[in-house]
């Protein structure tokens, strides 16, 4: 059993852990680990949207996204899911990760210009940027040997953590914990600049990706998982879209990833942008969408206990307010954090 | 909004509470308040239990308790409930409540004495007294207007208090969780005392009783909480009763209030006895069974709002070592603390 913050990110501690040394989770769970010489990370969603039929700018932007990332100083690693938005646009987002803050920073000048410098007709674009420092996210995962999102640039995966299956678990992943309360402040404004619109950022934001990965569920657990758990995710997902705000949650997206070819895969994600870390923890505890969410997740994992196939994941970041960027071209107003504004 | 630890044992924190100072809790909740001078209280379990038909000592037992507690230096409120045991013995518990130590003390001499002083013919008595200092407690309420258990001795209630309706709460309520972790440590010990069986205490032992009154209900409501709410509630006191040890809980005993003529009354709660405050945040944040109790609770409130009749509440007490007592006189060894040693 190991602790969930590595080893050089220890420091001593004014804030206390919900739980004792001795905890013991009643299930295991991992985490990414990175080489201690990352400091910081970069996560960098880039989005395409449209209304109806295919434009040909939608197909060529995809083409676009690719040639970019294949660019000198490109992630190392990206992946592209879609959905379909409240007002009925489709969207498409392609999610990049660097651990490398100035190879980022050298690509992203021109990709940005590229993506968000000039209108298209017949599509929105936007570019969603978190940087965290390392003290500021975390990462779970059910199991090993998939990684997915910012895990896939990691180092490896740590062995069984301490700190999960528990309300406070996420907050006591993040290194920062040990010694801020990870509060936000400010709210975020609207920028204009010509066309383009800006949010700018809020300290203490909080995002997290939350995955789901059913491709190696044989016939009777992914029937149980699409008809009794999914659905009850959706309807939670659904909410945060819709009503979110009134609990602060800016926006979310529930996406299903695609391969590399394109198709649809058995993996989703929902996607989200908080107020802060406790509006966060609030809903995750409490709210009746969520603990629907809860409970049809811990009936599905304690009925098939160890056997389940289904792999489950996901990362937080709280961000301080100078490791944010959002940019929207050709968007709808309820884009993003748009909707925050 | 006020903070439910009272002004008087407000201290310079060295352990954070999980809530910031502007969050607000989605439905008001309320709790006991004592006079300032106020620095202890008593909550002391007078049981007998008896198998099959009443025998005559159980009536008998029964006035000699009510004689008892009429005596000088009695309780300032009791109550008495029933129920019937794992084992199949009925049990009927008499709860005392007092808030001066000398006071109980001066009566528990001879009280106890004639309780479990020798062997009554028949049936079994026990005796389990936790008496803890005003900052080792806290209580909670779902509304104003009925007291039970040690708040029916309190002064008054609360106006809406902050620490509520968030995982974390009960801790964050009780006033020694400002500067303590309130870790268990030691374990019970059985001491033989001819054929009465004692238990010596643990540092930080922790016991709830948390009650639910049916009686206000209109039909619609009383059916509601019956058939959707109750046996899922049943279905979690039995686990605690039957499996309890495997998470930390000793003893459950999930009870029928009677009314003064001895009816039942359409009151019940449930008693448990835990190894640390921990076990029971555990159980309650993530054991299957709480997880569909807090589900099927919040399904209820949520749907009525603040027109549920439905009244809830619970107090919870992690006691010093030096402020525990358990005494058992020809009981079955599941009774209480004896399932513990």
């Amino acid at each position: 059993m190991e602790s969930a913050i590595p080893t050089h990110l220890v420091t001593t501690r004014c804030c206390h852990r919900r739980v004792d040394d001795d905890y013991r989770p009643p299930y295991p769970s991992f985490v990414a680990r990175h080489k201690a010489g990352v400091t910081q990370v970069v996560m960098a969603y880039f989005g395409l949207q449209y209304r109806d039929e295919l434009p040909p700018a939608a197909t060529s932007s995809k083409s676009e996204f690719v040639a970019l990332a294949s660019g000198a100083h490109g992630p190392s690693h990206w992946d592209r899911a879609s959905y379909v938005d409240q007002a009925g646009f489709a969207n498409e987002i392609f999610v990049a990760y660097w651990d490398d803050v100035v190879r980022f920073d050298t690509w992203f000048e021109p990709a940005r210009a590229a993506w968000t410098g000039a209108d298209v007709v017949g599509i929105g674009r936007f570019i969603e940027v978190l940087r965290p420092a390392v003290e500021r996210y975390e990462t779970l995962f059910s199991s090993l040997g998939r990684p997915e999102g910012v895990a896939v640039i990691a180092d490896g995966m740590s062995g069984e953590v301490l700190e999960h299956a528990y309300w406070g678990g996420m907050r006591d992943r993040i290194p920062l914990s040990q010694t801020h309360d990870m509060k936000s402040s400010g709210k975020p404004t609207l920028l204009e600049d010509g066309t383009r619109l800006r949010v700018l950022a809020q300290d203490n934001l909080c995002m997290i990706r939350s995955g789901q990965d059913w491709s190696d569920t044989d016939a009777a657990e992914r029937r149980m998982y699409l008809e009794d758990v999914e659905p009850v995710l959706r309807e939670g997902m659904e909410f945060l879209r819709d009503e979110g705000i009134s609990i602060g949650c800016y926006a979310n997206r529930y996406m299903q990833l695609r391969g590399p070819d394109g198709a649809l895969t058995e993996k989703s994600y929902g996607q989200s942008w908080w107020q802060s870390l406790s509006a966060l923890e609030r809903w995750a505890e409490s709210h009746p969408t969520h603990v629907r969410i809860f409970g049809a997740a811990m009936k599905y994992l304690s009925s098939l206990g160890p056997a389940a196939k289904l792999r489950l994941y996901h990362e937080v970041t709280v961000a301080a307010a100078d490791e944010q960027f959002f940019e929207y071209l050709g968007c709808h107003p309820k884009t993003g954090m748009l909707a925050a504004v």
